[in-house]
């Protein structure tokens, strides 16, 4: 089967690999129909050791199943699934916690050696925890926004549930990525009265105000904390949603957080040290919160906004294509000029 | 009067300065009749340059009101009132959110030029919101717990409020300071199951104990962290409360702190970066809270529970002195030969 390998920053080739088959009796095989390329994917692609290489790429998917192991229960031939970005067993205490990234059996995609999601099929393990069944046909209109909730929209809502975002709100949303844009939408679901976007790309801050935000910020570091706080009477905003993962980001978070508020970071952090100390957290009482998020906890509340239109999160998508064009997707998501790539393998 | 001074680090001294007055028509000035030596003032007696000083000492007191400005409405010469660790007006945004601390008109005495509360008498800004009445005279049995308000009790009970600490919860506590000890007495008082102390002074761990603890560990750093580890299930608690400020404390907190747990900070932090990443507290949806508490917004919780002798926080004065003996306090309390030493002028 083909499947989409990275071999160092910069190198990410599809190729013929072994066909993926179950191995555990938990285990299901999916056949890929959606999938696509994410923003933490660039991390690597811009930095990655050839060391390190080659890994198998992807952890966003839509499918059908085309097997399942013997001790699969929910799950029958045929059913069209989503997969969340993480697998779970969805019985520990972490998952029955809605923590299903921290399941004490399951682990990130890039953790299971030769599987990927960029690639025609998939071994999903742990698949009655796993795998989200989806009431719609394989080529819905839907299935781009049903795809969304793999990641992108799971970690935007998991950054503003985290945040504490509620009627009345003011937020400020770091970052115009996929995830920021849908950190937006779900600031603005949640009850949010005033979302500030930072973000410099206007095609994307344009979907970002359709999405709820009230105001967009393009300057960056001092310039871009200045601006937010004239936009909020000098006091900053309750909550800050980081979608980034870059120390400046966080900078910034820290500089347009309100007395008493909270940061809620779900960019993944390319950095280890950072400030907390009096000025930056201590002395204002701000909380710091996020994580990677347990998608797969928010699928039964995002599918039914999904499904009667009142969201449309996969508007985040600005391109198509199939599994030879991966290289060129990260390419062009890599040099912003695709937002998000859809893939149909 | 007599008042504290600190001219560096190691060299305080008990000195005649002019007499406190009532400068703005908001004032009160108080004759100060309880007061005492605090565990944030050990980090300037260990590192404070003398170019820095002389500075006035002290921001925890009970004291008689002897005058009052023109504009203050709500207390009475010959009041006994308690003094929160900020001066704040009580009105603005900030303080009706429960936010002393960051009061737009308020600050922290040591910001207050010439005054201190480890004196005969002190100038209190803005007296109708920082100044908290006492139903109890001067020389009431329950004074040391009543002082406790001011500051280290408050502290303590900001830290789990902040931690989210609730019937049930699992909880380490960092530091067998006065903070910490009244952070394990608040713990429990807000339904906490477990509470692991951690602190290597048997004196202070026993009243630790008396005040809570389920479990004291006296090993720090690696081995400190496994056994709390070991106490749980080697998941660690649901919620740490941080009573130090140095990194190695705030390391261990970020040890021990179950996935998706919060470490709550009050220990001022003696640093400024630190890790914040994926291992530390990303991966494990960590959250991160705490900082100066504003002990004003507790007092009408805290005063009963003292008044009708449910709690008794004043426990941690093990040393008592005139203003005299505040240099000896300091030097015993650096020394760890008393815990807090209570100062009656």
């Amino acid at each position: 089967m083909k499947a989409t390998l990275m071999y160092g920053a910069g190198d990410v080739r599809v190729e013929q690999v072994r066909d993926s088959t179950i191995t555990e009796p938990t285990d299901a095989l999916v056949r890929i129909t959606a999938t696509c390329v994410c923003g933490s994917d660039l991390h690597p692609y811009g930095s990655m050791s050839p060391d390190d290489g080659p890994a198998h790429m992807g952890h966003e998917f839509i499918g059908i199943v085309e097997d399942i192991g013997a001790e699969v229960t929910t799950l029958r031939t045929g059913d069209l699934v989503v997969a969340p970005f993480a697998f779970s067993d969805g019985t520990c205490q972490f998952c029955r916690a809605g923590l299903q990234t921290s399941c004490e059996q399951g682990g990130f995609w890039d953790g299971l050696p030769g599987e990927g999601g960029q690639a025609e099929a998939i071994r999903v393990p742990l698949a009655d925890g796993t795998l989200f069944p989806l009431p719609v046909a394989a080529d819905s209109a839907l299935i781009p926004s049903l795809l969304t909730i793999s990641d992108v929209l799971g970690t935007g809502y998991h950054a503003a549930v985290r945040g504490g975002v509620r009627q009345g709100s003011t937020v400020t949303v770091v970052g115009d990525g996929a995830v920021g844009l849908l950190a937006v939408l779900s600031a603005k679901r949640l009850g949010a009265e005033q979302i500030i976007l930072m973000g410099r790309h206007q095609a994307r801050t344009d979907l970002g105000r359709e999405f709820g935000a009230t105001d967009v910020v393009s300057a960056r570091g001092d310039e871009g904390v200045a601006a937010v706080r004239d936009l909020t009477g000098g006091f900053g905003t309750n909550v800050v949603l980081e979608a980034v993962g870059h120390l400046p980001a966080y900078e910034q978070a820290f500089g347009v957080v309100r007395v008493g508020g909270t940061i809620s970071r779900v960019g993944v952090p390319q950095y280890d040290d950072a400030p907390i100390g009096f000025a930056s957290l201590f002395g204002g009482n701000v909380t710091l919160t996020g994580g990677p998020a347990p998608s797969r906890a928010y699928m039964e509340e995002l599918l039914p906004p999904i499904l009667d239109g009142s969201i449309e999160p996969g508007k985040v998508f600005d391109a198509t294509t199939d599994l030879d064009g991966v290289p060129g997707g990260y390419r062009d998501m890599a040099d912003r000029t695709s937002l998000k790539v859809l893939v149909t393998p």
